[in-house]
Formats: structure tokens, C-alpha cells, sequence
């Protein structure tokens, strides 16, 4: 029933779209670590719309402010408030939005589970707006994971039918996870970029929309995080990553493709690497039983494409109980797969993040005062 | 950290392989409730080995000892625990089984997480044993979904490189996924059996396993279930999902393949049926902004290719730190997918249970005990 | 680890005492319900330092901003978050603050907990001002325990070694639960509010404090709410009731006194009242194993004196790591027991809203909307 | 709705007083613990009745079975489970105790509460049978506290109107602690116990029953546990101590008394101890803030007189809907006291293992390997 997430580590999201602010409260941070705030609103930039062809030209700033659990540039360890002030809340047809159910938005549900008092401007609590605070929270996890060297990058696998190359899941390194945080389209092989353009800008031509798949790399974590049966690594992330809009999708390793394998090409055999204990291959996605093997954990998340477009859909008017024709007005994205990049990111880090706090304790993290200092 | 799953009806699932017993609590049941104990029997014969190509023989009778919880046939509403006793437990060679990790298996991760302590006979709380009890705990809640009219069945979608034909995402009956209760190898197109059994006959033959796709449906589930972000139906499903062993995907409605479609094609319209607002299309599988629409809820689940096989693997010996060759000896499923049938279909009853109860409380299936009486 | 509280209605409490803004997130509401925004500013302001002589002069207006969750006066179902800024944070001695341990305050555990990177500019986090989130979230959730009829009252019933008279616990009032939220020190038998006054006054002069203790009760609840064992409705409100600065004790009923009373005087025998099962005493605080009986529920809480007090106290300088003398200067409430009854009261709203909610759902509030509108 | 206690360390509780077994599931213990199983039964033993005044003649064995989570005398680290047989289950006046609510008792919370349904039968869950459980959970917590030399122990404070003397609450130390744990009715002046054997045995010639207090005291704690707000010390003990059956009261340090002080008296100044940091007094009972000061945690707990007496009461027939008189039958214990001081120990070392792990992780037991070994 709640907009809550985490054990240890708690990220406590809130807001409407057309409301005053949007913001999270994240609790459970360990304390003295010195933020970079310059790389949390880099960070935050990536979710925002840029003047490409794929998104809006809705220009919100999302200026954060921190309400409290930062002092001097430092985490305090008590709860740390960050609000985000809605200032582009124009006007919109609210009757009609109030009337006509969106396909593919929740809008029905939205009205049934809260009975129609739910704040539908805008998408309200249910609008991807509602991602900031997470991109911005993961921003902060981030940083604490560096302390104990796990990065998280990411890539857009797929955009419709076009596909990038995948993530080599044995070597994924460091530098090639900070050099896709620098791309506003982060792909691996430079050639897709211009053809997921194209693909882009031909749904958005149509009126129309596209969706696609990323894949996200965690790498650095230590081999044993998880537990057996519930609470384990893939449950943790997957119950994260279900939970940002538009995720239709969750798969580790080869995923849904390892059931093309035989057993014997699926099992990753191990091997000493300078006395370490490796796999050759990683079709498990760094996930054994549930539980980190040390090997970069590899996930591959679908999203839907937009749901917004400007073609004329046929739904149903909720207040008169009659059947309609609705076009979506206004600016949307035809394709919210780039934007969803550091969202993805930044889900995966306050997952780890809280998992690895619960298994290791907060002092786990203790040294990031000296490192960051 | 943790093997006990859900909010407001609780799961802890508890035993290893070779201990005296496997068992589960679960915690938070409406009292009342008349159980139906030949069912329960029935469901959880579902997940045992058969005599089939596809199967091991160990032949464990699965026998269920009622601790607490049931008083004269019905629930007490106090916690219900049922424990399994452990028969066949034949000694194996435990000292390679303590040295040599087999690939696909936690022996690696375990051994990390537990420090060598956990008990490794038969791959100890890491067993597919372990899904007996949540069989039985998922047969418990399945009759109490039946109050509210609720169902749920599935089918073999896939096996290895052979497909079955998926659910009518807006049309599938109860009658059907009852039809499907009833068949060792549950499919839409009967065709597919042989298919099936020819696939996984051959990876047998050769000492390898084939995994493949479970389809699952949710029917009768009331719109306005969920939350929006966290708490939300696809995040709880997926987390009890993945917290079954060999899961590797998880994917609603369309899934995946929705990345494939313009939004002008996932967008499922609303219609009236009745003066019902229902979709014609079901590419959400049911699920808009993380809240049920009244329509079919329809996921897939990939289920990797048994880890245990027959031929020699590399590997390494934990004990001595030298790479090593394993040959897995003893019986092994050549395929567990029809096996997790009634585990995934057990999941799905126990996470849904949960949400109901949680968002409409116990009172919910109160009237449960005159129509069960 | 946690400024979080609860299982279905989720209160997410943060701020520092001299950062930008204290605030709550509430989660878990019910949505539809009209909130009376004049009753809560009345609530909050029993929470306010008065000009009497129990408190300190510090004149917070304690205006609440609603970030989100209400939308045209009525509680949307999703994240109520409210903030309150801090306006009165003169510049203190914030040297001395951070080096000499106040006794009886948090000072030396937040320091070790927090590594000395804690806020302890006005006591920071512990500030007793974060209370006033709580008041806040207490007066949304006694509002919807309204629509039950469901009241909550409370009296100071002793301040140092002058004691009122209890609550007839068998007869307490709606009626007489309202007279007292309208006196500014909240007392049956009138005559103590002079004696109080007098004591408080006589530790103000001479730069000491005192304490109290405050009898709460809570009427309305159904029969059988709660739980055996751990969720019981004793072991929640007392986990609520220890979670606000200067609690050192909680009792139901006759509480500590019960052990002076032979079986056969504290057992609360039967009888029936126009065919209602009700007790003749009510020594258990209509609590019988952990679940409410349908009595009124009875407890008190012992707040021990301010432990800011102007006499010279031994204490040690936790930055020289020498013994030390401290003076606190400063503004300081001579007896905070006037100020804790609406936490108190706010405390037992929010626990038991959040047990109502799990138990029997949201929709157990639903008929609110109605009678609100 | 729950059974279930704890964060980090999870114990789930099953069973009812007439059913085939009780018994406890222990979620999250570190692995590698070599547990001292005669300790235990020796702790169990200290619960069990004696032939006494005091007690029933009840002899059950309360013989463990271990069901899983030890391999080798040690923890695997997965869940361990424990069942208790009921042998002792004669057949009583079951349709009488189906009728008559017995004051005191939760007969009738529990027939609203579970509808009639739930097992009645020597009350069933709401049995004190099933603190057995949580003294064997609470005897293997303290095992693994032994190994960061954190002990509790605790003494009978008071029966009716005799008052032992309380603990020194900055000097208690183990030995004195180990010393109790020897006593059948452990006190600090000897002189005590004749007084609270007679009594005891007044009241039981009576066919009455009396209450008492027992304090508590947790000696080894870091400074820095706990968190402010929610999830502080206080809160997490008193949540398990009012779980256990006729608890009315906890209180910390001076408890309810320290309202009788004034500031300059209740506050604990601080010193240095050859440098280390701590209070002159020990009012407020080792927590400031809801965080250990790294003083001895002291409390205080309220049991009501057995609420089981053979005096005959006024009852209500819950059945016919008359009044009706009730003698209850049987054995019983005439105080209850003695009974529940190894119960309130183990609640306080599960309270308190729960917190530990959960902030420093389970890494923080992990050298107990090797002390254990």
C-alpha cells in the first residue's frame, strides 16, 4: 500500500505532478559521507528532457532542495529530505482529464484504487515526474557504493527493432560504465545511435510512440550479498525496477533467452583468476541461488513504449459511462527510453544499497568519511 | 536476509534437503476457512517427480504434518505451520559435494554467505525441496481466492526451442485453467506434449537439461488492486517470483515483446462491456501504473535449464583451491519446468493473497466460511 | 534503524531542529477523506509554547505547507507530505554545543551513532520539535478515526508530587475527551491545575524541571483488534509511545499497580449491558491478550523532567576528551508534560489507525467521504 | 496480524497449547555459531514448573526437536526452526472453556478476533505455553551476544507488597548476573525469597494468584545502538516485552519514578571512566535518545496476578448470551512471576541480537566462530 521502499536503507517518495513539490525522504543513510551535489544534478540533468527529437520540451528545472540529513556537504545519517518545487504546471484541459481514460495510463486504475479523489492533473502521483526524486536518491546511493568501488551504468540495449550490442558480461568494466554516463543516448556501439534516432523520429512523425530494453551492469559487489529464497538479490532489484513506470519486463544474465540453452551451455563453469574464484561465461547475470558470485550482475529491463500519443484512441468517458474518442494533447515523448536510463540506474544503486547496509551493517560504509574527506 | 515473504500474509519457509524436515508458517490467515486437504494433497502431488522422461525418480511421498493453525478441518486464523519430513535422504559423497562447486548452483554463493557452515547435502535450504512448502502454503491461499472467485492456472509456453499458444490475454476461463490443473505437462495446444517430451527426451539422452517458459493467469482479481511505485502488483509478484529457484525472467502481458510494438498497438483501449469498462486488448497483462484494471493479470516466467547434469563440467575445489573437473552424479531432472508449474502458480496465489488482504483486510473472505461450510 | 513507523499507514518523520524545515510523510491513507485543516492548526497549537510558566517564550507559528496527498481540501490516497519550516534558529553557542555533553540529553549516543556528523544545532533530529510532525499526522489520523467514532483524549495526571484524578475507566466520555483538548493543562479534578502550576513554577526558579505523567485513553475501538503475541496492541502503541523524546515509561490499565492487586481483584469479570459483552473494572485497559476487549483502552506514560535545566551540571567535553562544567543557556520548558499531551494523543491516532487500516483495510474508513462531505 | 518479530533477525512463533507441537522459526542468525545445547536446555528448564508453591505441576518435558538451520552443533545461518511436542494435552472441560470467558484471559478478545474459530483448548495461541519458544529463540540469541560479552539477567523486583533491592544500575555485573540465573526465584537479598514464597502461598491457599515485577539488566552494549525516533531502544524492547502474555508495564531506568525527581536529579552526569565516557547515575536506564550511552539498560516489567484462579467469577456464556459464574478448574500456577523471567531475557536477547545485526550487519557475530570453536 505504499509509496515506501527498503529495509535498511528506506526511500519514501512522494508528490503529484501538478502539486506543489515532489520529493523523497531517504532513510537509513550512513552518516559523514560527503556528497558531490555537482554530480547528483549531472545526474538529475540526465533524467530531464533535452531538445532531441525523442522528448518534450517541457524545461523544468528540478532545482532540488534539501530539507534536512545534510550539514556542511555531509550526510548527518538522520533523514535526509529532498523536495523538488513543480513550476511548469500549466493549465490543461482537467475536465477531459478527469473524464477520459488514457490507454496504457492509470487512469482507470488510478480512479478505481482511490476512488476518484486521486489528483489526476498531470498524471498526478502515477506521473513519470515521480522518477526525479528516485534518479535523485539513486544519485546519492551512488555515491556511497563508490566508496567501496560498485559502479552501476547502464545502456539502451534495444529501441524497437533496432539492437545495440550487449554489455560483455564476464568483462564489463569501469571506464566503459562512466563513458556511457556521458552519452545522452549511452549505447556501446556507436552505429545504433543514429538508427535509433531515425526509429524515434519516425514514431514521433506518426504521432505514434516506441519502446525499448536496457541493460544495466552493477559491478564491484562482493561475492555473498543475498539470501536464499525471499530477500534475495534478483527479487530485491526486480521488486525495484517493476516498480518505475512503463517497466513491462526483468531478466538477468540471458534472461528469458537462457531457456534457449542447454544446461551445459547455461551453467558458467568457474575458474581460478590469480586465486580468485571466476566463471568464463556469466549467462546467470552474476546471481547464483540468488546471491552476488562477484561476477558483474547484469539485468536487462523492458519499457513500454509511451503510452502518450497524439493518435486518436478509443476509451471510455468515466463520468459519463459512455464510450469516447480521445487525442491525447499536449507535449510527450515518443520514446521515454533515454530518460529512463538514470532512472533505471539509480533504482539499482538504492536496492544494492539497502541490501548491502542490511547484510553488512552502516560501518560497512565507514570509511567513505576518510575517502570522500 | 530473510526467508519469509509478504506484509500482511506472512510466509516462512524454513528446512534443508537433507535436514529432519522442510517446512513453512504461514502467518495472518482469515480464520474460518474450511480447507479442502485432498485438494491441497492433489496440488502438491502436481510438483512431485513423476515416472516421465523429464523427471528424477526419488519418489518422496511429500507427506504433510499439520503443527498449528487448523482446527477441525478449518483455519484458526492463528499461524498455520506444516512440516514435511525428509525420507529419502541416501547418503551421497558429501566431501566432493563440499569441494567441488557445481556451475549453476549456489554452492559457490552459499559458501560465501554462510562461510562453509550451511548444510550442503542436496544443496541443503538451496533446494528445489524447498518449493514443496510453498506449493502447499500457495494451495492453502489458492482456496482461499476461490471465496472471491479468484483463479489461477498457467501452461507450458515454451520449452527450449518448441512453444505452446499463449492465454487469450482477454478471454482466458476458469474452465480452461482448470483443464490445465488436470495434465502432467499443462498446454494450450495439445500438440505440443510430444513436442515437449521429445525435446527433453534427447537433452536426457545426452546427460544435459532445456529449461523453458511458464505462462501464468490471474483471473477474477478485482480492479483497483495495488499501489502506484512501490507495493505495486508487478513488483510483488515479481519479488515472490524470482524468489524461485531458476527463475531468470519475469515479464507482464506483452513483456519483452512490447518494445516491438508502436504505442498506437500497446496501448489496450477501454470499451463497455455491460457497462463494465474492460480493455479489448491485454498487452499490460492487466496491470496499469502497478494497479489491476479488472482485466486478466498475465505474466511469463523463464526458467533456466536444469544446473545439474551429467557431463564433466569445469570447476573449481573450494577446499583444496585448484580447478577441478565435476561429473554430477545421482538423478537429476533432465527438465524442472513441468515441476515448477504448481510453484510458480503457488507464488502467484501467496503474493496476490497478500495484496488482498493487505489493501482490503481479512474481513475481505470472511464470507468464505459460510460458502465453505 | 529508522524515523519511519508502521505497517499499512506508514508515518516518515524528518528534519533538524535548525535545518531548513521539519516535516512528515504519511502514507497509506485513505482517500476521499475531508480534512478539517482548523482543527489540526488547533491541535498543533496545544502542542506551542504558551506564555505560561511551564514553557519556553520561542514563538514558532509552526505553519504547516502541504507538499502533497490533499487536493481540494480532501486526502488523495497517495503521499500526504507536509513540511513546516524553522524560522526562530538564532545563532548559539554552537562550539559549546558541539563539545560539552548536555546530561539527560542525546548528546554523547548521537555523537557515537552518528560519528560527530549529526546536526546538533538544537539538539538536531532529537529536537523535541519534531514532534510537531507527529501532532500534525496525529490530528490527520484522529480525523479519520472520527468517521468511526473513534476518540482520543488525555489528562496530565500527575506533575511531579501532585497527582489528578484518573479516568473512570469503565466510563470515560467522548464528552469529557473534548472538554480536555480545550484546556490549555488538561486535568480532571480542577483543583490540580493551580498546584501544578505552582510546582512547575517553583522548579522554574530555581533553573530546574520537573516531569509528569499522562493518562491517555482511547475510545470507540472495536472488540478485537489486534493480535496474539508480536502486533499486539499494546506492544504497537508502546512502541509508538517510546519513540517520543522524554518517555520513560508506558502502562495499560492499572499497569505497575496491577501487581499490588490479588487475581481475583484484577481480573475484569464479564457481564452484559443490553446484550453487549463488556468488564465491570477495567484494570487491563480493554486490552486481554493483546486485543482490544471493547473497553476503553487505558495507558499512561511517565515524561521525565527537561533535561535542559540552567544549575550547573558535570559532564565532559567530548572534542579535549576532559571533564568539564556546563551551564545550559537558553530558553528551556521547566515541565514539557503540557506540550507532550497532543503527541501523546497524536501518537495513539497514528498507531491505532495503522492497526484499524491492517486489520480490517482501507475501505474500513470508506463511508468517511460521505459522512465528511 | 502477527507472530512475527524483527527486522533482521526474524522469530516466528506457531503453535497452539493443545495442538501436536509449538515451536519458532529463527530468520537471520549468522552462521557458524556452535551452539551449547545443554545451556539451552538448562535456560528452558528455568520456564518449566517446579514443585514449588509457585507453580503447576504440569511436567512437560519441553524436549526441542531441531527441524533445521544447525548442522554439526553449529548455525547454518538458514532459518532455523524448532518444535516442542505437546504431550501433555489431558482432556479438559472443552465445551465449558468454548462457553465461559474466563476474566484476565483473551477468551473472549480471541473469539472476536478470530470469529469462534481459533483453538481454545488450553488457550490455545494465546497459551503461555508458547513462551517456550521464545526462551529457547531468546537462549540461542544469547549465545551468540556472549560473544561480544554482552549479558543479560535479571531478578524478581517485587511479588504483591514485597520489594527486593533493584539492581545498581551502574555497577551490575556479569557475575552477579550469572549468580541469578542459578536462583529458582533469582533475587539480590536473599532474605526476599522466604517473604515471596509466603506470599505466594497465601494467595494459593486462597485460590487467588499474585503478580510482580521483574527487572532486567543488558550489560555489555556498545554506545551507539539504536536510532532516534521510531526503531529506538526503548521501542524495540518494549514492542517484545508487551508481546509476552500479562506484561501491563515496562519502564526504563528510574522508570515511572524519575517523574518524582527533579532535572538536576534525573539527569546522569557524564565522566570519564580512564577515558572512557560515562554516568555518575543510571536513570535514565542506559538510553538517552533511544540510544545506548554504553551504561548497563536497565528495565522494569509489570506481570498481573495469573489470571487463572479457582475463586469463582462472574462471567458471560458467549454461547447461550447469559450471565453465568465460572470456577475455573485445574492446575495453576499461583504467580507466574518466577515463569517469566527467563521469557523476559529471552525477549530482551532477541530484542537486542535483532538491533545489533541490524546495524553492524551479521559480519559483527562472526569471529564467534572461532571463540565458539
Amino acid at each position: 500500500m505504499s509509496s515506501i521502499f527498503g529495509k535498511s536503507l528506506k526511500i519514501s517518495v512522494f508528490g503529484e505532478s501538478h502539486g506543489p513539490a515532489i520529493g523523497v525522504v531517504i532513510d537509513g543513510l550512513p552518516s559523514g559521507i560527503l556528497l558531490d551535489f555537482e554530480a547528483i544534478g549531472k545526474e538529475m540533468g540526465r533524467r530531464k528532457p533535452s531538445l532531441n527529437a525523442y522528448s518534450t520540451k517541457r524545461s523544468e528545472p528540478d532545482e532540488v532542495e534539501i530539507i534536512s540529513g545534510v550539514l556542511n556537504g555531509r550526510t548527518t545519517g538522520t533523514p535526509l529530505c529532498a523536495i523538488i518545487r513543480n513550476q511548469d504546471t500549466r493549465s490543461q484541459d482537467y475536465d477531459e482529464m478527469q473524464r477520459l481514460l488514457r490507454p496504457g495510463h492509470a487512469d482507470y486504475t488510478g480512479f478505481v484504487r482511490y476512488k476518484g479523489y486521486n489528483d489526476v492533473r498531470g498524471s498526478g502521483h502515477f506521473s513519470g515526474r515521480l522518477t526525479a526524486p528516485i534518479v535523485f536518491a539513486g544519485a546519492v546511493a551512488s555515491q556511497i557504493l563508490k566508496i567501496r568501488d560498485i559502479y552501476i551504468g547502464s545502456h539502451i540495449d534495444e529501441i524497437y527493432d533496432v539492437k545495440d550490442v550487449g554489455f560483455d558480461r564476464t568483462g564489463v568494466s569501469k571506464e566503459q560504465l562512466m563513458i556511457l554516463k556521458e552519452m545522452d543516448l549511452p549505447v556501446n556501439d556507436m552505429s545504433c545511435r543514429n538508427e535509433y534516432l531515425e526509429v524515434i523520429e519516425k514514431a514521433k512523425s506518426n504521432g505514434d510512440s516506441v519502446g525499448g530494453v536496457i541493460e544495466a551492469a552493477i559491478i564491484g559487489l562482493p561475492a555473498g550479498l543475498g539470501s536464499p529464497i525471499f530477500d534475495n538479490v534478483e527479487a530485491k532489484l526486480s521488486s525495484f525496477l517493476f516498480s518505475i513506470p512503463a517497466v513491462k519486463g526483468v531478466e538477468f544474465g540471458e534472461g528469458f533467452n537462457i531457456t534457449k540453452l542447454f544446461g551445459s551451455e547455461a551453467n558458467d563453469s568457474f575458474y581460478l583468476d590469480e586465486g580468485k574464484v571466476r566463471t568464463r561465461t556469466n549467462n546467470n547475470g552474476g546471481i547464483n541461488g540468488g546471491i552476488t558470485n562477484g561476477m558483474p550482475v547484469i539485468l536487462r529491463v523492458a519499457i513500454k513504449p509511451t503510452s502518450s500519443i497524439s493518435i486518436k484512441q478509443n476509451t471510455v468517458d468515466i463520468k459519463s459511462h459512455e464510450e469516447a474518442v480521445l487525442k491525447v494533447r499536449g507535449r510527450h515523448d515518443a520514446c521515454i527510453v533515454p530518460r529512463a536510463v538514470p532512472v533505471i540506474e539509480g533504482a539499482c544503486a538504492i536496492a544494492v544499497l539497502d541490501m548491502l547496509i542490511g547484510q553488512f551493517g552502516i560501518e560497512y560504509f565507514g570509511e567513505g568519511e576518510i575517502k570522500n574527506g
